[in-house]
């Protein structure tokens, strides 16, 4: 399970002044906590910047690479951003991840060179030109689409990362087996490809979002999930999510659960 | 989704001198509480005690109907201290459930005519003369021995509970994946059954045992668990069940889950 850790984003309250102030100790304690407590990939987004991201994203790049030596995700929709923060990219620690592309069209054909000529992995999202599809079948007609035309175009399937997208479910009652219903999908027309998502869309507008969270990260790993963009300092997230692997028997002997509850991952849970 | 409380078992060990010395504020508070935190069934079980269990049975019986309004769940293997308890259930609340019946010949043929007279609901554990089946697909011959044979004698589907059993995940790691293979299948050949569970089977032995189960239990609800034997005081897990149905489409609009937050039934967690 690829665990990439969200919390250094600009868009999120205490992150943005930070960036905005280059707050070297501010950010590098971000992300060691965040491999500390299991993340193994360190995502960086600063959005917010506009005029400003390229810089900023680059910044961010450099920081967290000084500070942990798990490789990073570029999260911007920005082809500019991407591209200048991939000159700053420590390629020996493992690919980076873009994050990411989609069907639209603009988008594809600015970010797709940059993932080739770097040799990255790739998050690709399941919306194109005319938005996101809220029909589940429809939504997986995009996906298709994605893995088709990112596999023509040269990049391995074990590179990407197909982002499965979701409405949230206060806004219809459906859209949760609409996602679990597309990552199966996915994974059963392509074996190979890898299935990552942004859970906590699922909550937005309901109480108590990490119930919701926890509950959809469960069900989209038996789905095929393996990948997730979540906080990895939600400890009772990353218990549960250990406690699935178990059981769906992905953690031979139990041996990773039973580690981390020698090494105190579980403590106060 | 049916929620029968477990607490009241003698094989506890805060239970077993509660009702050896018949003491009945003890034993109508844990009632009361199981069902002010959401248990629709109220399962009572004295097993320990051998030869003073039916009349420890129907104790329970008695005591816990005079503090809830919930029917009670016979929790024994012995036909005997069964039809002493039922003697004493109030039929007006709704069908009492039969915990449980089992392919076992002899216990087949002594629980059976008690169902049929007393037009209960039936718990069917998936095991028979050999014991329990490791293999998934024969456990499920078993389960479908039961449900054909159950029916054939005149119980109707909607009363009958498939529990499927499982062992612990700690023995084999393929036990989790047995059990949620079990559960589909059922669901699958039979449509009109419910299927129950005693989730924490799978945990045994294993650290954070509640971690395993409330993951193990969102599981199996996808699979088509619409009951549950478990601790309804596990207020974490109660909350993940109604995350869980809002997800899977079961909770129209989240009015039960919104319901539940406003009610205070997350606080905390």
């Amino acid at each position: 399970m690829l665990i990439v850790g969200e919390r250094i984003n600009t868009s999120r309250k205490a992150i943005e002044p930070a960036v905005r102030d280059r707050d070297v100790d501010f950010i590098q304690k971000l992300a060691r906590d965040q491999v500390e407590a299991g993340a193994t990939y360190v995502d960086v987004n600063a959005g917010t910047f506009v005029e400003g991201e390229p810089e900023a994203l680059e910044w961010l790049v450099q920081t967290v690479q000084a500070a942990v030596s798990v490789p990073v995700s570029l999260d911007s929709p920005s082809a500019t951003a991407i591209e200048r923060a991939l000159k700053s990219v420590d390629f020996g620690r493992g690919k980076p991840m873009i994050n990411s592309i989609t069907a639209e069209s603009e988008r594809f054909e600015k970010v797709l060179p940059l993932a080739k000529h770097y040799n990255t992995k790739l998050v690709a999202l399941c919306m194109d030109d005319t938005g996101i599809q809220q029909e589940a079948g429809k939504r997986f007609e995009v996906a298709r689409k994605l893995v088709n035309d990112l596999t023509a175009a040269g990049i391995a399937l074990d590179d990407i990362y197909v982002d499965p997208l979701t409405f949230p479910i206060g806004t219809g009652s459906e859209f949760g087996v609409a996602m679990l219903d597309i990552i199966r999908s996915i994974k059963k027309e392509f074996p190979g490809v890898h299935v990552i998502a942004g859970i906590s869309n699922i909550s937005q507008g309901l109480p108590v979002r990490k119930l919701l969270n926890q509950a959809m990260t469960i069900l989209s790993m038996d789905r095929g999930l393996d990948a997730a963009i979540i906080d990895p300092m939600d400890r009772y997230l990353m218990a549960l999510i250990a406690a699935t692997r178990a059981l769906l028997g992905r953690d031979e002997f139990c041996m990773d659960y039973i580690t981390m509850s020698r090494e105190g991952k579980f403590e106060g849970i």
